[in-house]
């Protein structure tokens, strides 16, 4: 059989280079194995499995084990595929209480997040079957500013001692998402994040230790743990996800360079419109996403090879691009060439794309499907 | 069984009000046989399978026939469902020639659109079996600016006269689509702007007679299908597509009431957060899209019932609520009660959707499963 290479797929594609991620995965685990602190990779990013290829890297080991979701449907995926010690990074919404209960009685080690009494008395309300416990990670917010309690409010020690002191639960964690460290520009911002959430966790341990109580601790983001500082080692996890895939977005941070991106969305010309000084191309906001909008110079995305262009404006299933400035020479993009995206935002972009096909150096090697929903 | 109601869905869910769909529908179709022309249903927003309590009034007639689509994905979709007499309304792009020869000699009538002489040499390439015909519209830019050979230019009756003098190729029909009625604000600038491109349409129509050419015509968008103009009824068909769905963006256009919207996500407060003055909800950009960024004043969302609170910042499974003025009475809010949020763009938010939750008057009819990809 002919080896299929990229140019033989239909646009617009997303196309994975399992090279880089190979490389990206293991540069991470290296980085946590020197830190001395356990990875627990996300896979809100692309939300599948590598395939045997990749699993071995982008895990810890090679068991299906110690991986963060953001949604129930990635943790059945996952727990479907003999995935367990899975921990739901996600406060725990009261509509889900049943769902997680279900699949802390199936697996192992289910965990779950936690920052409102509330929860806690929905979990109260519902034991666990054979005497099992709920796993608890308390969500603690070190100055992200969306989930968790606050580290400087009084509630967050009473809600772990609640927690200690409620039958048939564990607290098993303190969690932090340090993504904040998503408005840094550069390394030495994004490791003062890394170190003011490292500091604020292991004070909010210490704590604890002071009323009684040890457990683990995790902190995460991909700038973070791109750039760790030696303190995180004083952890014991950490939860990046996009570092796998990366994205221009990381790289304008500082957490990757542009080089180090893994996933593209392969375009073709459609148009001329020369009486706009545009390209048309097939890639929509259905193929991309509409992250990005307005941070980079270059539009929505940069295109691969040509810093000159920009992705001006997309609707459902098109693109329109033109030039920084001065005229389009045309003759550079005859109706049906390729163009490749690199995308602001992979989480984003890939959470619009029913498959993800795989390649070595342009080789087609597979398909990747994706869970969706929630 | 226990009736099941909206409440009962793990949230954030789209949910599609099937009573609302009907009467968008009905409406659709009761204008366009006052006008006299065919309504050819473009699917592109829901991307789905109505079923019987809503299929027999979206479309033209209980017959699958005379949809348009923007994928041929969606193609695949409907002929797989005994669909036909579709057309692929996207500029024939040279990488799907294969499969748009593979839908033609397979469909009574699989029609595409054309723009470029080279796509006409792909088809001249390409020969159908049976002697079978391509079904060739000619995509007229008339003042939209996007795909489309310009109707002032000389090239489109060249192309069209191209077409017809090319063995294997009939040309079906001129279509036109008046996105650039997105920019309107109100019937009188949304009839403006039908009647433009009814006017250039028909202009070009006559070019064509008067050099022996005659086939159908087609106009579209959602807005001006909504408030069309007499003579639209002189042109063959349309082809509006949100109208089933409808969103904010049609009602801040004018083509609908806020009240006619028939889809919308459910979501739950997941978070207080007293010292940002917020809520936190549990829809972020994977369940609405980051379409109508800085649209409205209420964010990328209207909340219905709440006019005075702005859904401000969305993450990938988070969205952040704010009053627009004044400190938050957490009271009405408390953890775990709906909210529900009227889309920006129903065509965004319906495709971060794996399923379409249908309900009449709150009561859960069923599930609706779109397609994805291309």
């Amino acid at each position: 059989m002919k080896e299929k290479t990229l140019s033989s797929l239909c646009t617009p594609a997303l196309v994975v280079d399992v090279d880089k991620v190979k490389r990206n995965a293991r540069r991470m685990i290296e980085r946590c194995q020197n830190l001395g602190v356990q990875l627990r990779p996300h896979m809100k990013t692309h939300k599948t499995l590598y395939d045997n290829r990749c699993s071995d890297t982008h895990l810890n080991s090679g068991s299906r084990r110690c991986i963060a979701v953001s949604t129930l449907a990635e943790a059945c995926f996952y727990a479907d595929r003999g995935f367990d010690d899975i921990i739901y990074a996600y406060s725990l919404p009261l509509d889900k209480v049943e769902r997680c209960a279900d699949l802390s009685e199936r697996l192992d080690l289910f965990q779950i997040l936690l920052d409102h009494p509330h929860a806690l008395d929905e979990l109260k309300k519902r034991p666990l079957r054979d005497s099992r416990l709920w796993h608890v990670w308390l969500k603690l917010d070190c100055g992200n500013g969306r989930a968790g309690v606050l580290h400087s409010q009084p509630e967050a020690l009473s809600l772990a001692q609640a927690i200690v002191g409620t039958k048939g639960v564990e607290l098993t964690g303190v969690y932090a998402h340090c993504g904040n460290s998503y408005n840094c520009r550069g390394v030495e911002q994004i490791q003062a994040v890394a170190q003011e959430t490292t500091d604020l966790t292991l004070q909010f341990m210490e704590k604890l230790k002071a009323s009684g109580i040890t457990c683990k601790s995790s902190i995460g983001s991909t700038p973070s743990c791109s750039h760790p500082v030696k303190d995180m080692g004083k952890l014991s996890e950490v939860h990046p996800g996009n570092y796998g895939f990366y994205d221009v977005q990381q790289s304008v941070i500082g957490s990757c360079t542009l080089e180090e991106v893994a996933v593209k969305v392969l375009t073709r010309v459609i148009g001329h419109c020369p009486h706009r000084n545009q390209l048309l191309i097939d890639c929509g906001w259905c193929g991309l996403s509409l992250d990005g909008a307005g941070k980079l110079p270059t539009g929505y995305a940069v295109i691969e090879g040509h810093p000159d262009l920009k992705l001006l404006s997309m609707s459902q299933e098109h693109g329109q691009v033109e030039p920084i400035s001065g005229p389009l020479d045309y003759s550079k993009f005859p109706l049906g060439s390729l163009l490749t995206l690199i995308p602001y935002h992979s989480c984003a972009t890939a959470a619009m794309h029913p498959v993800y096909h795989v390649h070595s150096e342009g080789r087609l090697l597979g398909k990747w499907t994706p869970t969706r929903g929630w």
